[in-house]
């Protein structure tokens, strides 16, 4: 299998130091791509911002923004089986980024708007013989929402989590399938996990 | 001496999973404190987000957000000789951040507030026997803004350096002191700089 595994989190520009960024370590993708690695197969990571090595059997793309992290991902995937769309991508990035630094003066407002949906643009160039996995970010703890993402992205499998996943060493996901079926999963690390995970995605393909 | 540095750059948060962060990798910081603690120094070091390994014989705080920095800073500040202000802090932050995760929709609209200036506190309760060194990242060639913050915050040095600077190996600097004197440094990596800068800190003690 050819996996596509998207890690770190993605950085939006404000003005030339700063940036909005998010807590995503990394850690969860390169436990995936290591679980990829260890079956077999052939692995690309993208990685934005990771604070963790990834393996370096797999082959890395480095991005900055969502932009180039859709760029990237949508130029990969045809070359893939299965992506595992794990990086957290800004929702929001700046309308307008500063081109030098802004000086600190008095109150400022900063105009934000959605960034483009990857897996939704995904879905749309998606073959039946490919199969995606997205996760769920849910400070509810009933997974409605994500439910709702997986049909709206032509997803395989979505991983819901509570919010505090992130920059975790631990994760206690349900996963959710698109007949409806969902299956949730004790607290367990995120090395752990990434092997559950890579199992249920090889099942996708029977 | 007892030497206080900070380090990293801080995060401010907009909501659960976001927040506002800069470039700074921690490097120049991490440097430094080894040339403390090679020259016999008492060394801490309040460490905000950094991407690099800080040497474990330092005393080591951790903060994340730039108000956490400045109560690390003034509580540590009158057992230190030395302050090195390292770090960069975050000028603004979100007024009023959101509790949970602020969900993907039409554009948003933040407003920022400035942040307290830690190098001004710091001034204010300065003692004679006290030594502050600042930085100041210089978007133009000639650091007249430099210049104009050693004076105001009291500072006994102020490093002016190019934006390109913040997450270069290398620093090409301008040191400034209060009697108007400028002293441009050649380029070097930051570990040459930081041996530099700390000989620069002793003499300012004479």
């Amino acid at each position: 299998m050819r996996v596509l595994i998207t890690a770190g989190g993605t950085r939006e520009p404000i003005d030339a130091v700063r940036f909005i960024g998010n807590r995503s370590s990394g850690r969860l993708s390169a436990a995936l791509a290591d679980a990829a690695l260890a079956g077999g197969h052939s692995t690309t990571v993208i990685a934005a911002a990771v604070a963790v090595p990834i393996n370096p059997a797999a082959r890395r793309i480095d991005v900055e923004t969502s932009a180039e992290m859709m760029k990237a991902v949508l130029t990969e995937f045809p070359a893939h089986d299965l992506l595992v769309m794990a990086a957290a991508v800004s929702d929001y990035r700046p309308r307008t980024p500063a081109a030098g630094k802004i000086e600190r003066s008095g109150p400022i407002t900063i105009e934000f708007e959605p960034t483009q949906d990857i897996l939704a643009a995904v879905g749309r160039i998606k073959r039946p013989d490919q199969r995606t996995v997205g996760f769920s970010l849910e400070s509810a703890a009933v997974p409605q929402r994500a439910a709702g993402k997986l049909i709206a992205k032509s997803l395989d499998l979505i991983v819901a989590n509570p919010l505090a996943t992130m920059s975790s060493a631990s994760i206690q996901p349900i996963l959710i399938y698109p007949d409806g079926r969902r299956e949730p999963l004790p607290v367990m690390d995120k090395s752990q996990f990434a092997n559950e995970l890579m199992s249920r995605c090889i099942q996708l393909f029977a």
